[in-house]
Parts: C-alpha cells; sequence; structure tokens
C-alpha cells in the first residue's frame, strides 16, 4: 500500500457523517408526508408516548448499570489501578461509557422516526401500495444508516485517538453490555405484549388482532418499536462494533511496527460498506408489479454487488492484499447463502411450513413436535456455511503470512456485515409497517388499506427470516475471530509479565473440555431465563387483561365511547422488563468469570467456543422454528387447512406463541450474549492468566 | 500388583456366569407365580406375539445391516485388506459381528422375560403391592443381570482371545450399531403407538389409558416391551462395553512393556461391579411401609456402597493404585450426583413441575414454553457435574505418569457404569409394571388393584429420571475417554506410517473449528430425523384408529364381544419403525466420514468434540423436558389445578405428547448416536489420516 493510512480514517468519518445526512432527510421527509386521521394520532401519540416512556426507563436502570460496570474497569481493567497505569483506567472506563452512549443514542433516533413512519405508513396507504412502503422503508432507513454511522464514527473516533486495543475493546463491550439488556429488556416487552393480546383477544374471545378493545393492543405496538427497533438497532450496533474489534486487535498485532496497512485496510472496507448501503439505501423502491419482497432484497443485491465492486476497486487502486478481499466476499457470500437457508424454513412456499401446517391438524402438540423437528433441522445448512466460509477464509489468508489466517476470518465476518446498514433498515421496516398495520386497524381505515398493509407486513416477515440468518452467521465468524483476540490479548499479557505463551486451546486439555461443557450449557440457561421472563410477565398481563374485560363495562361488547386501560398494560410490560432485563445476562457474565478464575485462560478458552457452539445451533434453532410456526398460522389463517377459526387454526397458534419468545426474545438475544461473553473475556484475559485455582 | 494378571479374566467370567445364574433363577421364579386369570392371559399373548414379532422384523433389517458393515469392515479395517494382514480384517470383521451378536441377546432375553412379568405382576398385585413389587423388579433383574453379564463376558473373551484394540474396538462398534438402530427403532414404536393411543383415547373420545376398545393399545404396550425394555437393554449394553472399550484402548497404549496392570485392573472393577450388582438385586425387597421407590433407590444405593467397598479391598489387597481408585469413585459420586438433579427437575413434589402445571392454566403454549425453559435450566447442573468429574479424575491420575490422567477420567466412566446391573433392573422394571397396569385395567381386577399398579409405575417413572441422568453422564465421561481412545489410536497409526505425532485438538486450528461447527450440528439434526419417523407414523395411526372407530358397529360403545383389530395399529407401528430406523443412524455415520475425509483427523478432533458437547445438552435437555411434562401432566391428573377433564388438564397432556419423542425417542437415542460416532472416528482413524482433501 502506497498511501497515508490516516486517509482512511478521514474517509471513514466523512462517510459516516454523510450517513448521518441521508437519515436527517429522510427524517424530515418522513415527517412531512401527509396525516389527517385523527383517531391514527391519538393512537400513535399512545404508542409513541408508552415506547419512550419505556426506552427512557430501560435507559435509567441500564446508566445504573453501566455505573457499577465503569467503576469496577477503573479499578481494575485493563489491569488493577494500583498496578498499571491510572490513565489507562480512565481511558478504558471511559470508552466503555462512550461504547453505552453511542449504543443507546442510536436506538433512540430508532424510537423517533418508527413511532412517526408508523402513523404515516398507515395513511399513505390510503394512496396505495407504493407510497405506503416508500414511507415504511425509509422510516427504517434512519435507524440503519444511524446505526452504522454511529458505530463507525464511534470505533473510528476511539482508535484513531488512542490506538490502543484496549480502549476499543472497552468501547465494544460497552456497546454489548447495552444491547445484551436492551435486546433482552425489549425482547420481554414485545412479547409479554404480543401474547397477552394474542391470547385473551384472539384465542379466548376470536376477536380480530389490533382489535382497539384489546387492553394489550397500544403494548404491543409499543412492543414491535423498544423490541424490534430499539433493541434490534443495539443488537447490530454491538454486531457491528464487535466485528470491527475483533479484527482491529488482530491487525494490530499484526501491523506491530510493520506501518499500518491492515488497519487501514478495516477501515476503507467498513466505509465503503456504509457507502453501498447509503447507495443502496436511496435506490429502494417498488416496481411497477408492486410486491415489496422483491423490493427489499432487490436493495439488498444491489448493496451487495456495490460493496462488492467498491471494495476490488479499492484493493486495486491501494494495492492492497487480494486474499484479505477474497476472504471479505466469502464471508458476504455466504451470508446471502446462510439467508437462503433460513428462508427455506420458514418460508410459506416451501416444504417445512407446509408440514406444520398439515401436522396441525393432529393437535398442537404435533404443530410443536414438527416445527421443533424443522428447527432442528434448519440448523445444519447454516452451521456448514459459517464452518466452510471460516475454513475457506482461513486458507485464503494463511499465505499471507503469520497470524493472518486469523484476520482472514475476521475480515469474513466484516465481510458479512459490510451490507449491515441495508440489513437494518430492512429489519426496521418490519416493526414500523406491523404498527401501521395496527393504526389502521383501529383508525377504521376500511380492508383495502388493511390488504395494502398486510401485504407490506408480510413482506417484512419474510426478508426478517434472511436478515437474522445474516446477523447469526456474521456474529457467529465475529466469535471466531474474538476467540483469536481473546488468544492475542492473552498472549500480550503473558510476554508482560514473563509467562509461557499460548499457542492454541487443545481439547486434550481437561480444563478445556471443562470449559467446553460449562460453555455449551450457557445459552441454554441464558434463554430459559429469559423466556420465563416473558412467561411470569405474561401471567400478570393476562391476569389484567381478564380483569378490564370483567369490570369496565361495555368493553366486550365494543360499546362506544368505552376504552380500555391501554397504560396499565404497559405499565406492567415495562415493569416486568425492567425486573427481568438484568438476571440473565449477569448469569453469563459471572460464569465467564467463574469458568475463568477456577480454571485460567485455558478454561475460558473452551468456554467461549461451547458458548458460540451451542449460542449459534440454539440461536438459528430457535429464530428459524419460530419463524416457521409464524408463518405455519399465516399460511392456515389465510385460508388452507381449514382456516381462521378451525381447530388447525387454533393448534398453529400455539406454535406461533411457543415460537414468539423463541424468535424474539431469545433467539436473537444470544447473538448478543456470546458477543458478550467473548467481550469479558477478552477484557479480563490479563487477570485470568494471573489468577485461578486449577490447571 | 503381585498377582497374575488371568486370575482377573477368571474372575470377570465367573462373575458373568454368576448373574447369568441369578438370571436364570429369576426367570423360573417369575415363570412359576400364579397365573389363573383368562383374559390377561390372552392380552399378554397378543402383547408377546406383538413384541415378538416387531423383535424378529427388526432382527432381519439390522442383520442386512450389519451383514453390509461386515463386509466393509473386511474389506477396509483396520486397514484396506491389500495393504494390512487378512487375518486382522476377518478378525475385526467377526468381533463386530460378535458384538451386534451378544447385544441382541440380551435385547431377545429382555422382553422374553418382561412378556411374561408383565401378567405375573399384574396378577400378584391381587395379593398386595409387595409380591407385585418382587416380580416386577425381579423380571426387570433378569434383563439386567444378563445385559452386563452378556457384555462382561464379550469384552473378556475378545480382549483375552486377542490382546488387540482393533478386535475390542470391532466388538463395541457392532454393540454400538446394534444399540443405535435397536433404539431408535423401539423408540418410533413406542412413542408412535402411545401417541396416537393418546390423542384418540383421551384426547378425543376421552376414553381411560388401557382402555381395551382402544384399536392402539396393544400395540401401546408392546411399545414399553421393544422399545424401553430391548432398545435400553440395547443402550446400556453398549454404553457399558464402550466405557470398557475405551478404558481398554488407553490402558493398552499405558501397558504396553510393562505387564498388565491396568488392564487388570479394569477387568477386576468392572466384575466387581457386576457382583455389586447382583448383590444388590439379591436383596432387594420393600419395606414395611411399602414404598416400591424407596426399595428401588436403596438397592441402587447398597450397591454403591457394596462397589466401593470391593473395589477399596481388591485395591489394597492386589496393591493397586488408589489414585485410579479415587477416579472410579468420583466416577460414582457424580452419577448420584447428576441423577439427584434430574430429580429435582421431573419430581412433582419439587417447583419445576408444579410451575410448569399452574401454567397450564394458561393454555398448553405456556406448557411449552415453561418446560423448555426448565429442560434449558436442567442442563446446567450435569453438565458441570460432568465436566467437575472429568477434571478431578484427570487431575488425581495424572501424577501416576504420562497418559494416566486420560485413563483416569476413563476409569470415572468405568465407576459410573459400575452399578449398571442395577441400573437396568431398575429401568426394565418400569416397563413390566406399566405393561402390568395395563393389563389390570384391560382384565377388569379391579380398582384396588389398579390402585396398586399405578403405585408401582409411578415409582417406576420417578427412578427412570435418576437412571437416565446416570446414563447420559456415563456417556458424556466415556465419550471424553473415547476421544483418547481416538487420539492414541491415530498415533499408534501416525508412527506407523511415519507421520508426525498428534499431540492434540487446537481450537485455534480452523480445520478443528470447521469440526466442532458441524459436530454441534449433527445431534440436532438425528434428533429431527428421529422425531420427524414418529411424527409421520403416528399420523397414520391415528387414522387407522379414527378408521376402526368408524367402520367397527359397536367398538365406540364398547359393546360385548365387539374388538378392534389390535394387529393392524400394530402392523402400522412395526413397518413405520423399521422404515424410519435406519436413516437418522446412518445420517450421522455419513456426516462423520464425510467431515473426516473432507478435514482428516483434526476436523474429526472438533467434530466429535462439538458432537458430545451438543449431544449431552440435547439428550439432557430432551430427557428432562419429556420427563417433567410426564409428571406435570400425572400431577394434574392427581386433582391439582382442576384435575382430569379440566383445560389445564388438556394443556399438560399437549406437553405430556411432545414430551414422548422428546424423552423416549430422541433423548435416549442420542447417547448411542454420540458413542456410535466416537467409535466409527476410532475405527476409521487410520484412514482419515491417509486420504482427506484439507488440513
Amino acid at each position: 500500500m502506497n498511501v497515508d493510512e490516516n486517509i482512511f480514517f478521514y474517509l471513514a468519518i466523512a462517510v459516516s457523517l454523510v450517513s448521518f445526512g441521508v437519515a436527517y432527510y429522510f427524517y424530515h421527509w418522513v415527517k412531512s408526508q401527509k396525516s389527517n386521521n385523527e383517531r391514527i394520532a391519538e393512537i400513535g401519540s399512545y404508542i409513541r408516548k408508552g415506547s419512550n416512556t419505556f426506552l427512557k426507563k430501560e435507559y435509567i436502570v441500564l446508566s445504573q448499570f453501566a455505573g457499577v460496570i465503569a467503576v469496577l474497569i477503573l479499578l481494575f481493567l485493563p489491569e488493577p489501578i494500583w498496578n498499571g497505569k491510572a490513565t489507562d483506567n480512565i481511558g478504558m472506563a471511559v470508552c466503555y461509557l462512550l461504547g453505552t452512549v453511542f449504543s443507546a443514542f442510536a436506538g433512540k433516533v430508532g424510537i423517533e422516526v418508527a413511532t412517526i413512519a408508523n402513523m404515516k405508513a398507515a395513511e399513505a396507504a390510503k394512496e396505495g401500495i407504493k407510497p405506503s412502503f416508500l414511507v415504511g422503508f425509509r422510516g427504517g432507513s434512519v435507524m440503519g444508516m444511524s446505526v452504522v454511522g454511529t458505530s463507525l464514527l464511534g470505533v473510528t473516533l476511539v482508535y484513531a485517538l488512542t490506538h490502543d486495543s484496549s480502549m476499543v475493546l472497552g468501547f465494544s463491550f460497552g456497546a454489548s453490555s447495552l444491547a445484551l439488556f436492551a435486546k433482552a429488556g425489549g425482547g420481554i416487552f414485545t412479547k409479554t405484549a404480543d401474547i397477552s393480546a394474542d391470547l385473551v383477544g384472539k384465542v379466548e374471545l376470536s376477536i380480530p388482532e389490533d382489535d382497539p378493545r384489546n387492553p394489550a393492543v397500544i403494548a404491543d405496538n409499543v412492543g414491535d418499536n423498544v423490541g424490534d427497533v430499539a433493541g434490534m438497532g443495539a443488537d447490530l450496533f454491538d454486531s457491528n462494533v464487535a466485528a470491527m474489534t475483533a479484527a482491529l486487535v488482530i491487525a494490530m498485532s499484526l501491523d506491530k511496527g510493520k506501518g499500518n496497512t491492515n488497519i487501514a485496510m478495516i477501515f476503507c472496507y467498513a466505509a465503503l460498506g456504509l457507502l453501498a448501503s447509503v447507495i443502496g439505501v436511496l435506490s429502494a423502491r417498488m416496481g411497477k408489479k408492486g410486491d415489496p419482497t422483491k423490493a427489499l432484497n432487490n436493495s439488498t443485491y444491489i448493496t451487495t454487488v456495490i460493496f462488492a465492486g467498491l471494495t476490488a476497486v479499492a484493493t486495486w487502486a491501494f494495492d492492497m492484499e487480494w486474499r484479505i478481499w477474497g476472504a471479505t466476499a466469502i464471508g458476504l457470500a455466504v451470508g446471502v447463502i446462510i439467508g437462503f437457508a433460513s428462508d427455506y424454513f420458514t418460508n410459506d412456499n416451501k416444504k417445512p411450513v407446509r408440514y406444520v401446517a398439515k401436522a396441525s391438524n393432529m393437535g398442537p402438540a404435533f404443530t410443536i413436535i414438527s416445527g421443533v423437528c424443522y428447527g432442528f433441522l434448519s440448523v445444519l445448512p447454516s452451521m456448514i456455511g459459517i464452518a466452510i466460509s471460516a475454513v475457506l477464509a482461513y486458507n485464503i489468508c494463511d499465505p499471507i503470512g503469520d497470524g493472518y489466517a486469523m484476520f482472514g476470518i475476521s475480515m469474513a465476518a466484516m465481510g458479512m456485515l459490510s451490507i449491515v446498514g441495508m440489513i437494518i433498515s430492512n429489519d426496521a421496516y418490519g416493526p414500523i409497517v406491523d404498527n401501521a398495520r395496527g393504526l389502521a386497524e383501529m383508525g377504521d381505515l376500511g380492508d383495502e388499506v388493511l390488504d395494502i398493509t398486510d401485504q407490506l407486513d408480510s413482506a417484512g416477515n419474510t426478508v426478517k427470516a434472511i436478515t437474522k440468518g445474516f446477523a447469526i452467521g456474521a456474529a457467529g465468524l465475529t466469535i471466531i475471530s474474538l476467540l483469536g483476540a481473546f488468544m492475542s490479548e492473552v498472549n500480550v499479557a503473558a510476554v508482560e509479565k514473563g509467562l509461557e505463551k499460548i499457542t492454541g486451546f487443545d481439547i486434550m486439555n481437561p480444563m478445556v473440555f471443562f470449559g467446553i461443557l460449562i460453555g455449551t450449557a450457557t445459552p441454554a440457561v441464558f434463554s430459559a431465563m429469559l423466556m420465563l421472563g416473558v412467561d411470569r410477565n405474561a401471567q400478570r398481563m393476562v391476569a389484567e387483561i381478564h380483569r378490564q374485560f370483567k369490570e369496565i363495562p361495555g368493553l366486550k361488547e365494543g360499546k362506544k365511547g368505552v376504552t380500555p386501560e391501554y397504560d396499565k398494560c404497559i405499565e406492567i410490560a415495562t415493569t416486568g422488563a425492567l425486573r427481568e432485563l438484568i438476571p440473565a445476562g449477569l448469569v453469563s457474565i459471572v460464569l465467564t468469570l467463574a469458568v475463568g478464575f477456577v480454571g485460567g485462560v485455558y478454561a475460558i478458552g473452551g468456554f467461549l467456543t461451547g458458548n458460540i457452539a451451542s449460542g449459534l445451533l440454539l440461536a438459528l434453532f430457535m429464530s428459524n422454528s419460530g419463524g416457521l410456526w409464524d408463518n405455519a398460522k399465516k399460511y392456515v389463517e389465510s385460508g388452507h387447512e381449514g382456516g381462521k377459526g378451525s381447530d388447525t387454526h387454533k393448534a398453529a397458534v400455539v406454535g406461533d406463541t411457543v415460537g414468539d419468545p423463541f424468535k424474539d426474545t431469545a433467539g436473537p438475544s444470544l447473538n448478543t450474549q456470546v458477543t458478550v461473553v467473548s467481550l469479558v473475556a477478552s477484557i479480563m484475559a490479563t487477570l485470568f492468566l494471573s489468577f485461578h485455582i486449577f490447571g
């Protein structure tokens, strides 16, 4: 490479600013859309208020938590403050807090626009599907652009100012720990409301989805925003930062004393990925045929091609290493393949969904068994995809030199995440149009409009399966490279302490195996705790809904002027989510610390491996089976196998209800859990090396 | 040690013969019990005939399969026949066939006695609970004694005659491959019948369990025998042989040129374990209070103490290594702890079962979600138990010398399985008294007798949870040591071929990681295929039951003289099980071969690790959640949370139905799957070393 590497920092910062500009433009564009339905404005404002209230309360809890962690970092990391340099500890604590603040900001922006875009999209649907689609998509893009812009800006600033891996790790840990709890809290909130609303509304009283008589209906719509918009945003913010961090930590050890070629390449590719997403987002339109799924997928493909092209040009122009470009391209390609595999298992045109719908004829037990089976089967193609991309990236980059193999894997992860701006835009589109559907129903916009919002909503669900596949695959690769980052952190510390360098984690070492077994169990425990939170919470909310229907005269009959006490349900979801969001994440962190202090770095190496493998297994299983059940229910509702109201439909609803916390609470939170655990391990590497009981 | 090691071969053979004597005595004792109810004799003969027919057909399929494998072994293993000594290939093929025949024989004996003991136990219940218990238990003991006697005799003969690890591995592989398919076939049969009978009988028509009008009722009882007696026997036969094999392979490399101290110790301990079980079985009696659960557990504890005492005396008398005794004792102790943990999650006096029963008030979706959560949580204590016992055994034995650490783990596995004779006796007791309950119902023996058989049945279920914990724990340790055995086989081959020795499997090696990811997915795929088999099969059988109720006049009303066509249902279960039993196991084996030939021995090391960890995770999850749902349903049926017939009960039945294939088809088959995969890897080690694409 023959150019000053600082140019790429400027490039990254410039592209971030461009993405903020696009986000700002879209935000005002969405806001400027027409709206004149008072009922929609009223309900929309409830949703907006509920979302903001929850977010505020959640951020208060999280800021206390972050404060405690920041103090601990200040005292103990990267070295106990009495051993090392105090400025390092202060710096790391500040970077940690910066990570949390940036992540929280991105979530807040998402909520801000999503709770306006939902109303605008509902009203735009009166004009047709195309304008409504555009409102929903541009609303989602605000989130996409700000999340990726913020993460790129954050990492660039922290790195450019400190050139210190501990600081970048600290920033990433801040992003992750916030994401862990935001995702968990949002996931518990949204599924508590969703399940309770469905259970009493659809199953017991047979009133339609989003019926305004249902006391939980606003809470349900709030949940879409705080869970799927803010929570998902925090999750992908975290993945993106973690992928860059892993690559950076490895690149720093490669570049030591050799110029910052690899580091420059990371910033170059990340900036071009965001640029590709900006172009993709700007070009998104619905075609003449009016298929929203196609529109979303097309913009994804366009972004993919642009990214591959731009990076190829950059690689050629700056004479960068082609092998690394190859690893990145493999990551991107495998991401698409994993997306297709997820799609096969959750698309209602394919065998699995139809089989489960048919099995539901025999009762809910068969809905569950067959869904679990296909969920299990869905794991294999994605795992093979991740495994093969890791091997290929490793082997492509291995010839470059010592240590490049692992760098290749981290660049494959970056490749998979390069189009994350586009992915988030697609993903945030989902809850916006879902909300729009609810508002259209509650605002009595008529069947034609409902039909349009239904089509938009369904496209959101289909695309979600693909983007989830991407996110999980990227997390898998990121974490393999975090394992590499962990080892390079350990070895830096080992050299400093005059200890022997670690060359690897041998499975035949019983401490490694010990770690693997406990690491394997950890994601299961984490998922169980989150879902039990939903379960407990939903029981409380169902009781409240029952109370309202019993005690408020005229509510069940839909008497004019009688409205349920929406805020009571929002209150229950909020309180419950805040109570349940900390323990599961904390247990994961505590188990990591326990294994580290008992078994040392070898046990942690095993623990991370077990945690990754089992985390991927469960995340894929739960996301896909949940999506499958959801679509099987929709397939039955659209008139197949007995249609709405049949026993088959009831069985399919049971599947959907089970799938709800699978796919929207536990499944996606596992992504973050795996990242947090890996980061905790990397950050604590030095301590684990010095203090442990066995091994 | 100061005694000729041959003495321990004789000891092992002698104790095997003693156990056969006890089995023979019990068999005739059970046969000599009174029986005079014609109805019971008639139905009992249907069950007996159905079981034997299935077993015969299954064995025909399996003998064809075994024949194909034997030919492949003859051609390719331990070396391609054109490279190595032809006698080795012939020997290994013969040992393989011997393993399948011994295992099949033990299964056949179990069915033979179980299908007599069920009738005798039903009639003995007229005299009181004590005599009925004794018939059930002694019937089970025939199975326990013959399985362990056969396995000990088989391994001893093969080893004493050949002194060749390939031959022992061949024998073990024979036992495993038979167990894999016998367990799968039996598991599919039993759950097909059970689910279908429950679905139409209990849920649709609200007729009692075991009602003779139900066309699937005989098939259900046949299923208990072929699944829980023959299948489980094959499973534990396999575990026991595999544990001894792993220990032997490691001991042989330790003992090379140093006298056979360690090998002698293995046979000594195995013989004493069987002896302890013989004493435990002979001493089993119900106390005055008449609690069958206590009686079963007490004999387990007695056996445990006797084993610990006998081995301590032997260790002292023959001046054996105390550290190895320590590893064995740890294995045994941890087995008991794992058993208790399983008990907590499935016992209806404890929180999990009650929580799930309560959650069922809100509908089946909550039964499923809460059961899944507790199933996930139940994984952690057992995983920690296995992990800690492995670390302790390793560290205790490590100071003895090079290679002893892994030997310690294999001896811990043997310790956990030392009392397997007792465990099988307890386990086979379950289906016998379950059948007795059915016969008492169908033979109209009256409520008092039904009450007694219900008590006996319930004790069987409680004890089952504990014994399953033992079996899974032992499988975990065995397979860790099989990993050691795999490595020692690889290195023997590497030395022969002049290649570099393998020192371990480093997680940071991408081929190892590749293997881990695919290995992690494999048990999920295996489970899904088995359960889809049950699902498909049950759909066929339910259609047949519906047909019979529709077409046979007077059947639904219970008109006298009208009997359903039981044999049609047995036929469906048989055909379906035979069709579905091969693919799942075959896919596991094919994946192992694919990974091995693609990635070589490093990928296989990772594959085995991923497969073990995820296999344990899923086996524990599925066994425990299945047991939990079963007991939650029984808890509701005993009058809690609304009792029988309530909506809560219906929800609990959905949980039980989902749990059926979890706990009786997929969960326990995973034990065997993990063993088979490990053995395939060990046997193919040489080939994987020579031929592979990458790595």
